[in-house]
């Protein structure tokens, strides 16, 4: 006799597929596509545990990896948006709480609050891990765009000023890292492939 | 001044991302295209989260997900094997293992070895932890096959008795996981799109 919750997590398992057709802005390292929301989300969870020794002592690394898997999750229903535009992140809120709504309750209901409840931290950055994992989110497509010679940076028309604005959300969850994008964004201008 | 161990964290960083060019046999859920590496790795470590609860009590489900996210990052020199050719699965091993040498070598010493461990720990299956991330990694092409009306069995020309040859390792991780396993084989079998 199958396990009665195996059904609803395998119904879940079928829904978050989903996630791997939700494209995002910035390209791939190489420059040969745009990325997409699960890649994504395997890539900042690498990074957390690759560069976790930048996030504050006690940081809990095994909750920063959970948090980066779900947190794009939400997207399946409210798309990407685009972090330059204020007016679509605004609007960006509600689509994406009714989203978590549906798809976190696709699962048996403890665990889908689990889950939820790994998403709204992630969204309220009011824990470390939160703010690590949020940092870790912004830093991937700055380190893409600087690899790529700036990337979507000038395709948008973004300025340095809009990037370093971004920046602050890194050092707030590591300074290490905030540094770190302070300088490659600085190297970005210098080269010219970011206008200051 | 940077901490002296993030560039070569950086760059083992912009090294991974080639993991998403690299493309697996199976399709995603909705049949569009092959899936990627990179992808899959995200989608397993969700598996692990959603479905955990199926590996024996006492399996450490963090360390589940960490083997999950980088089983896969030999493959960025090594390639995809084709599970059901075992002429290439052999000649295989060698090649993933050089792979893990240099990859993991990239990072600082102490933690190259602790994510090379996870690696080695996967390979090996010795552990339950091992055994549950193995039989998440034969589930989940399983799942999409069975979703996709057989999905790229008929085209490999792959049959039941081989299917559930793998699905034995499915078993020894998760004994739940592997009757639904068997099941959905026999389900496909059932309705014409796996040759018995």
């Amino acid at each position: 006799m199958t396990d009665p919750r195996l059904p609803a997590q395998i119904e879940f398992a079928l829904e978050i597929d989903k996630l791997k057709r939700v494209i995002r802005r910035n390209n791939l390292m190489d420059g040969s596509r745009r990325e997409n929301d699960a890649e994504h989300s395997w890539y900042v969870g690498m990074l957390a545990m690759v560069l976790g020794e930048h996030a504050p002592p006690g940081t809990d690394l095994d909750r920063v990896v959970a948090m980066l898997l779900v947190h794009d999750l939400v997207e399946i229903d409210a798309g990407d948006t685009f972090i330059y535009d204020p007016v679509a992140v605004a609007a960006q809120v509600e689509a994406e709480r009714a989203a978590a709504d549906r798809i976190f309750g696709l699962l048996p209901a403890d665990q889908g609050v689990r889950l939820r409840a790994l998403w709204d931290e992630f969204e309220e950055r009011r824990t470390p891990e939160a703010r690590f994992a949020k940092a870790l989110d912004r830093f991937a497509p700055i380190l893409a765009n600087h690899r790529n010679d700036g990337g979507t940076w000038p395709l948008h028309k973004i300025t340095a000023r809009q990037v370093l604005e971004k920046v602050k959300i890194i050092e707030e969850g590591s300074p290490a890292l905030g540094e770190y994008a302070v300088r490659l964004v600085e190297l970005s201008v210098g080269r010219g492939h970011l206008s200051s």
